[in-house]
């Protein structure tokens, strides 16, 4: 069986992950996980029942964002995304989970799976007050990224690494949504274009959920 | 200067340091840091003002929990904690982060912070409906332990590894609080003695916070 990524479009995480496998050169195919059908086989394969699973070609399966992240630069190192120096990785790795864990709790669940779950799946009707406080703690983000892009060439310093893979595919979904404030942030927003022309990033701006259309400038990296 | 680890005596990932600290044998002094005050210094350590951040004798300053798991396992492998089979590796590496953030943000967030910081600090009331959903949440994890505890010697496999850690110091702290229902998982609660009798796990067992006092089970391993 190829390689199988099981993600879902809007799914920061999973985004995350087709970025890096096409950055390090990784060819696989993508399936649709509906994660709240609790498809017995995938439960198995991820107890959490989470996108994204990665299936590797002899059947291992890898569950997890962060271990994922770490599977695989263990096991494909050729195209490094934590950098070297350990100085560097440490930095790279904080700002990494940064993402990956605070950005997706304070912003991601708040704004993201509000909207898109609750509207898309039609469980409930979304939580006012959960997307006004994610909505809160993005510019707060933001002027963070603001900040790094400002002092830095990548977020995490003079390479990209999975840091800016992980806040970039964060971004960019609360951005399908047409909610990021880009006009207040120039330098996250020149950042967040130098990174949207990377060729890597391309099948994630071409998504496309049924019926809910991103916004015009979503997809262009000059935008 | 000694190396220093930053921390709250309630904290579930400053407990796992203590105890992953205590486990590879090195040693360490521990200070409050009260994150509510924002004290400059502490800020410019770790943005997101959060406990644990290790100070290294160097002055090298580690935050976040994932970064910190990483980073000690890459710099002190004397005693590892991961195992080195990559298969075995990657479960750990799964539990590991299914405790670190999946538990923290569904029971840690739910109950320790409500109770604890709301309580403690006086800062409003604590959300009654959070602390209900947390409980809840809790068992669900408990439930997960018990069957792990039951299939394997620890929860990731044949060894203890940082997966063990993160999963007892993050029940410590709901335990500390009297909301643990052990009664209805003795595999649980097998192995949570089994962690508690190690050496390494003392000194978090015998934390004490003024007006809050734990239940008597708590410190005891036989409970």
């Amino acid at each position: 069986m190829p390689r199988t990524l099981y993600h879902l479009p809007l799914s920061a995480a999973s985004r995350k992950f087709r970025v890096v496998l096409a950055e390090k050169g990784l060819p696989f195919e993508l399936k649709v996980e509906k994660t709240w059908e609790r498809r017995p086989e995938f439960v198995v394969m991820n107890p959490a029942c989470e996108v994204p699973v990665l299936v590797e070609e002899d059947g291992t399966a890898v569950a997890d964002t962060l271990a994922l992240t770490e599977y695989l630069e263990e096991t494909y190192p050729e195209r490094r995304l934590w950098p070297e120096d350990p100085k560097a990785r440490l930095e790279a790795r904080r700002l990494n989970a940064w993402f990956d864990v605070k950005f997706d709790r304070e912003v991601g669940r708040m704004v993201g799976e509000e909207k898109l779950l609750r509207r898309y799946l039609g469980i409930g009707t979304p939580n006012s007050e959960a997307i006004r406080q994610g909505l809160t703690s993005l510019r707060q983000h933001l002027a963070y990224v603001d900040w790094l892009a400002d002092q830095r060439k990548w977020l995490a310093g003079d390479e990209l690494t999975m840091a800016d893979i992980a806040a970039a595919t964060q971004i960019s979904v609360i951005d399908y949504l047409g909610d990021v404030p880009w006009d207040g942030f120039p330098d996250a927003k020149a950042w967040y274009a130098k990174v949207k022309s990377r060729p890597s990033f391309r099948p994630v701006l071409s998504d496309y959920v049924p019926g809910l259309p991103p916004p015009r400038h979503y997809a262009n990296p000059d935008f």
